[in-house]
């Protein structure tokens, strides 16, 4: 299983990354999967990265930050590696901006968790780890 | 810790629900919380028993099937008794209709857990704990 | 066959709910039907009865009222006990405020009859003869 | 009386007007009304024939197929001759898609019957004939 | 100088259109034009008068009824051929229904005038007069 | 005369409706009127109490909370019972979330009073006195 | 008869309004009326000038300019005096930007000319000389 | 306190306004408060009026008229000045034009008051009283 | 194959029909495909036309000019017959007007060119030789 | 050169103009620029000064306070006078209500500065300074 | 002439790329024109590559992906280039989800083809070639 | 301080962005302040430069070009580094299409010049200079 984290800077400083991803790679050790954890800012990179899907990965987690609410091209990328995924968001995106209450993406995966801190990455693997 | 039980009949069936409330209690004494079970199809009925959060509970974990789409009575409720509230739903609402891509309670609760079947109950009942 | 009779006291008075039963039941029995009505304000009750469809009744009469344009509660209800229903109001809606023209329950039903007055509970218990 | 019929060929073949067209002048014989019935794909003609209304007819059957959603021309000819008219639809429009939601003609009508298939013409007539 | 006259009968009754004509015919004999009076409710029809204005007229007055307000068809012959158009409606058409408040036509004719009555054809035989 | 009141305990607590209920018996008194007053969070409830308006009050002041938003089945029980009554919110709803600014229950008030706290009740108690 | 020219200098130069006012008092002459010109930027001493309508004026014409848009204010002041008036634009506002094709004063008016230059204020004239 | 006295001549009739300030003021007199009362037309005077608060008033009645929905520059004028002010109409707004439902100078207002007539002025007197 | 040709001719003249006609006469021709061409400016007769299809041809060549944007009854018509269909445009109808961006009737065909002038009525002939 | 100001006084206070006045002026000194300081609360004394602009000013440096957001009278004003005009704000517009996001005197300015506190007005003369 | 192809590997599997390039480059050769082909998933390097065209294209067929339905900067890069496009998708975006429905590069390319499979690519070939 | 540019070629040309960062490090020098530019075409890269921000600069002048209209990506960057930054385009976007109206970017800088030029840089520095 991989770990796909978009960082939301703004709302949560840009140190804390590798910490998340420290608790993700126990939890998939935990749960006897393995996981690879990929972060960019560029949207190419990450379709590059979600097309990787089709021959390395049996499910995604992902959080794609300001990408969620309007990048249609991510939402073909998840589409088309037919792969289980689960949407994460740190913040509770419904208590924000109106524009942050619409997710492009989160119709192509199986769920969608928000508003429980970095907390949300470790409920998304196990929910994943039951589908995989 | 309370479960707020409103069943999704219409894509789940109306059979399952004591079994989900069985491995609800269960995950809740794992983590040494009580839980109090409550279904109801009436919005005041409802209202009448988040009320009885202010002094009987300290957390909710919420799934208010359709009314979760309109029934802002129920959101003042939820931030009348101030208490860390999880919104759940067993089905992705991003993958059905347009009006169920919108929630009026979200942004009073703390965050929201879709599509991840009724193993989101005990995911929310986790991310609680931590916060009671 | 069931009539669930919310009435429309601002357009048409009261009182007139005895006769419409006794109309419904006569047309029943030229049928070869049983029917039950019932008549309530509360959403809750509406749907307890709805629900009540999954074992006892074959086929819905229904007029939701004012419910006809925002609940998604009793849209669920009627789509979760899988009957045929037929949905009445006795005004033209089409005729009324810009809010009486969306119906939320109407895409959950074989159809809709509006505008004929108290005849349109007729008509829809000899279209759902047919389908029962 | 008359039966204005545009038949709705995509979701109901076109071979079954003449079908459609006995059961309503045997329903009208039973009734103890003449019927004309009259077919056409043309706004124009339709108006042209609705306009006859003005001397000839004393009520009108409509369905006015796709035309109900845009014909503002339709609606203007059906208010003119100030006729009981009632709409029919063979298949129920609220479940169709979003446009069809909306009848720009049922305003100026008695009511609407629709989803009952080529039953609601027979509903509608039975409506008409005690208003005529 | 042609007068298309679409009536609206809903308003005005349908028996007037004669002495409108009539009261044109003079009013232009006066001004030194000729004049071709055309009524019609099919689009199609009213579209192949409209391409007559290529070759057989200088300007036109219409009075597109309920078609004004979503006829593109009409809208693109009347700019197809070329000619100073005015446009007429005998109510006023900002006292009615939000739909009929749009005009689709008028935005390819020199200028609208509404509400003054059947006078409004001859005003605007007065304003066109001044252009052909 | 009666009081409803829908408390509005998100903002203004859950423990003061005895308060507000004591100074509207007593200003009530004053001006000489009976007072009845009620308090629920069922939509039905409430429309229960509503239509008791027919024979046993003359006049109504009510505070819908957040069913003032959506509740158009409350709408039309205060339209059915034909009194006038005043529409009363503690809160001002123009300064909180844009869905508070629309009231589908006051177009059928004779009017409303917003953010003028528990007062406003007492303010709309006598503008009802001159008018039942 | 009184007219009130706020001028569209934008679109037609500033220099002209006293032509056009010439020639509205020599047709308001020809037709046995007399006519008091006014043109002014403010708001308020529009609605004052209307306001003298009450006591002094039998009928208006109005060009608000940019106000015909937006002022609600001048349109209570022209619906208080209840004096007929005709609403008049030099140019064809269908033709322009989308906020020109909305008027809020039309609908308090008897109708409306637009396209026709100055002229149209003459027809204007014409048309109010048969109702005052 | 002052008053701010926007007729509303459309619904009411000019000639009363004299009657409400004599009455503003005696009700004014009984609380032991001064009253300035000032009407006019234009938006910029009243804004000029409203600014004179910041050294002169310690509270405002206003009835904004038809600038209610549109004036943002009253609005700010209203912000500026920082005194509690009360919004008031003699006519309920939810009953008229789609338009009047809006209010964009209520959310910097401490309350609203509408559809109680003339009475309320003097029950927004009373409840600023406590105010100042 | 037959070919439906509604010209633009407002933005490509009315004299060029016979030369379009002609070319595609030819390519057909070279592909084996016999080709009818129809013009009409009438819904109705467009209509019945492609009703023509259900038995008479293979697929459609469709330029449905202005009606595009809201002829419903030719989405139907075209639906209803179940043949492959290609929309052509001679415009870049995206470069012009916004009403124009949207087409009802492409969703019952198989495909849609635009903005290649006369040239996409021979590539959509080719497209379809492929599907016939 | 002239300055137009419309202050904000609700976000910076109404004592302030004089010192902004004092240094748009010496700004001018140094460019070899006159200047006149002109500040009204009214549309039309605002429009009545624009319009001074076609004989004495060069070019034009406004602050439209809440006008910017609805003055069509304003934004037809400054077209009229064809000076090239600068819009300031000082406040950063678009980090406030969803209304103050939309200009509509902008499109008739050559540019737009926001957000840079009093320094804008000083920016915009050194803008225009080399534009006149 | 130059191919720029982002894939829909949602709809059309991953794999075929090189064949559908292998066709293009083939139909280049038979017209006498050389072909560039290109695939990416960032906006940025389809930008840099469309850049290019400044200096080494003639023309571009171009099939944005979901980029089509809100890259603006892939519409300003087309733009920019000053080429002409031909933009090519697989699928009929008009029988999808309501947000494929919009083109945000279509308005500056010369023309669309929509829904005819990877023939669409060839057919924009045969259309440039007469362009370039 | 940096600049980062992104171009707007589509209306200036491709070729003059040397000139503007020449101008641009001039003018911080005056200034006393060093200046780093950037310029690039994806979205990644701008947020990755912007992050940089972090640790390197002290205030950022930005014109992200399309990518302002729905770059939420940016926007969240803009809003992590938490420096002072300056919004410029060239062109004035409130004369161009609508969708350039809106900047999702300029609620989290300090503000926003549009439509004076190149200088538009060169002011925002001026801006930037006080607050650094």
């Amino acid at each position: 299983m991989n770990l796909l984290g978009v960082r939301e800077p703004g709302h949560y400083g840009l140190e804390n990354l590798q910490t998340v991803e420290e608790s993700c790679r126990q939890k998939c050790a935990e749960l006897g999967l393995s996981c690879i954890c990929f972060q960019a800012n560029g949207e190419g990179e990450l379709i590059d990265f979600i097309h990787r899907g089709l021959t390395d990965f049996q499910g995604i987690v992902i959080n794609p930050g300001a990408y969620t609410h309007y990048s249609y091209a991510i939402r073909d990328a998840l589409a088309a590696v037919k792969l289980p995924a689960v949407e994460v968001h740190i913040s509770n995106v419904h208590q924000r901006e109106e524009f942050r209450h619409r997710s492009v993406t989160a119709p192509v995966c199986v769920g969608q968790i928000c508003g429980l801190g970095t907390q949300g990455y470790l409920l998304a693997i196990e929910a994943l780890a039951g589908r995989v």
